[in-house]
């Protein structure tokens, strides 16, 4: 009765992991969760009332499948900012409306750039460990995913140009703050990832859900900017000229409210080629018409309100907070034998165990009141057994103090060494694994 | 660099049309809009106080990919009371909220029963006219439509029966006020449907937007219902028994609150066996995530603040004197050779005329200051050149006599007869054709 393809569909653990964690007495750091108890909600209800007051009926109304046209424009000039002050290269090529769908979230954006460019036996890069995902929206077309491993600086760019005998049509990437690594792909490896993607004809997926949420660390140029710099070499950009708008381009950045506004609206975005973008809006008048008005609206009412530049220190705060909780946390409760990575920013670390089966140990781990994803699962090639994703976005720097004692005392009688409650900082390597 | 399905994604010549339709100065016919003067905006800004207050954050957090609980036991809940209600039959298997998936918008559900069900060369049975979206959401599948001719009783079922060499997969149909022709399929062409699927072992996705909206004539039950009874021949349900949540079925029935609520909040649904809700559940995480979570809880709360039971005979009746507005118009100002259909509910009717070609006549029709959608866009296999869907729902009724006026004049002059100010109504035989 089903289609092929559906048999390519699994629940993922994630996925199942999440109900048992969601239970209140079980200290999470399995989901992706933005910390709710942060959410402006009295400012939600002030928008919710300026955008009924001012639109009426017509913010419940169909509205186009492109988007809101004041959001489109938004995301055009705020990408545009952001080219302007990335290392004051001046902006070569600003982005347009023109340039911008808006999507249900940025999950929806995966889908429709795979449904609009994959097909049977295109080969797909991705770093590894990877977006899930990912893997679970583009494996129904058939594709060959190609791993290719990350250290401390992302995606290991030389090992991609020695990867290839046939050349790959997409390159997949999280740049900033990888999920589930929250590893950062340095400048240099960039400009060569560029390189290598034009030589080879390759398109280039930007995916950048949490590059907002820096907390330390300078940061880097969007991949887009980038390309736009290169293909528009000449002076400052004169309006009058060629732009995006009429060049192709081979990086297509997806971005999102999830994880600096709020999840739940279900509010995401593509930056791309207007060629690109015309085929996005055209899949996703199949998929579900069009993103739904009232959440657009309450977005654009709290952009414009300029509530972004007020919350976001404040989010980016507590967040820090949180990763340095449980970065503190490993350093004195987990044995010396273990690494992790060290995050300049998103909601995610990946911890490696030398010899544990993280997937094994995670009904223990649930017995002791607390979640993590193993990394298994975001691995290709059967790789990443020894390692767990550990969230710090969603509990409190005690509960997180708790958590990571808890599970470093259980990874430690794994490995047969005693619980390492007084281990000293800064022995441990950086987490480079 | 676009994929081969890609060719397949057309803008749609209704999608170029809306853009100049939804200009004030045209009185447009072309929409599928809903009366968005009608909307309960401050009943909705209530709601999302309750909400707020009650759920706080939580109502902006990520949801599960099934839907919200309550809202899948209100959709279970609803269908069970109209099983009941239909015929006095009782109720052989009520249906639970593990029967439902809650998508973003029925848009939504339709594309995602394709992703999960169809393959390259399935055949699928549609009516013909039938729903231009689904016609775009299921075409890059490889899918073979096999067109069925309809007539004021909807589909002709004992066509289909004959049509056939090959066994069809899924059999797509409108049955109540079909878009675009307003027509309703019988009781006994619902039986003989059933029969015919049963026997070649063909699926029905039962699409069933506008079935609240019914203005005039009796209600008939749903090919759910029918074969929910048929399958659960014996006494009144007892719960402790076999149910839809053990026993697979065939009907994947599809609803929404677009119509009756308000379609920019985009929350539809899915009624089918578990087994297929399981699939849709894992197709729509890849899809979306999960539809917004901010109005599903809105939908939630009007529902159970008892709104619809006020809200909905209002829009009945609004609508009821937009049909009845419109069919006296066409009877007053269309040429005598041209025939209509008339629905008992819904949104739209189909008007055809003797040898107009009504694609050609659009641009003089805007000229006029009147939008409509040619019929060839929702016909397979080249018809429908004559035909124009006339959306009743979204101008008032002085406005839709003066639209019809322009409108009739327009097709007169086409037809080299004079206008036609002075018909009497009466004359011309239903508009069956």
């Amino acid at each position: 009765m089903f289609a092929k393809r559906t048999g390519q569909m699994k629940r993922t653990a994630v996925r199942e992991l999440l109900k048992v964690a969601a239970r209140p007495e079980i200290i999470s750091f399995a989901g992706g969760l933005p910390a709710a108890e942060l959410f402006p909600v009295s400012r939600v209800s002030d928008a919710v009332t300026r955008v009924l007051d001012h639109f009426g009926g017509m913010s419940l109304q169909y509205g186009e499948t492109e988007g809101l046209a004041g959001l489109r424009e938004w995301v055009a000039t705020q990408f545009t900012k952001q080219q302007l002050g990335s290392r004051g290269r001046g902006v070569r090529a600003p982005m347009r409306p023109e340039n911008v769908i808006i999507t249900s979230g940025a999950q929806q954006a995966l889908d429709l750039v795979g449904q609009v460019l994959l097909e049977e036996g295109d080969r797909v890069v991705v770093e590894n460990p990877t977006y899930l995902a990912l893997l679970s929206a583009w494996r129904p077309h058939g594709v060959e995913f190609v791993p290719v491993r990350s250290d401390a600086n992302g995606m290991r760019v030389a090992e991609l140009e020695r990867a290839f005998g046939r050349h790959p049509k997409l390159i997949y990437l999280t740049p900033n703050f990888q999920n589930p690594q929250g590893t950062t792909l340095s400048f240099e490896r960039r400009k060569q990832l560029l390189r290598f993607a034009t030589e080879c004809g390759a398109g280039i997926v930007e995916d950048n859900p949490y590059g907002d949420l820096r907390y330390s660390g300078e940061s880097v140029p969007h991949l887009l900017t980038l390309e736009t710099n290169r293909t528009f070499p000449g002076p400052r950009f004169d309006s009058s000229s060629e732009s995006l708008a009429t060049n192709p381009h081979s990086v297509i950045y997806i971005g999102s409210f999830s994880k600096v506004l709020m999840p739940g609206l279900r509010v995401g975005w593509v930056i791309a080629a207007p060629e690109v973008i015309e085929k996005l809006v055209q899949a996703k008048q199949s998929a579900d018409l069009h993103t739904n008005s009232l959440g657009q609206h309450i977005v654009l009412d709290l952009l414009t309100q300029g509530y972004l530049e007020e919350f976001l220190p404040r989010l980016k705060e507590t967040y820090r907070q949180r990763r340095d909780a449980m970065l503190e946390a490993l350093e004195r409760f987990f044995p010396r034998d273990v690494s992790w990575t060290r995050p300049d920013g998103g909601m995610f670390l990946m911890a490696r165990l030398p010899s544990v089966d993280a997937t094994a140990l995670l009904p223990h781990a649930l017995e002791q009141g607390v979640a993590y994803v193993p990394g298994e699962e975001f691995h290709l090639g059967g790789e990443g057994k020894n390692t767990m994703r550990l969230n710090f976005s969603n509990a409190r720097p005690g509960q997180i103090q708790i958590g990571i004692e808890r599970l470093g005392a259980l990874v430690a009688e794994n490995l047969g060494v005693p619980a390492n409650s007084l281990r000293r900082r800064g022995q441990h390597a950086p987490g480079v694994h």
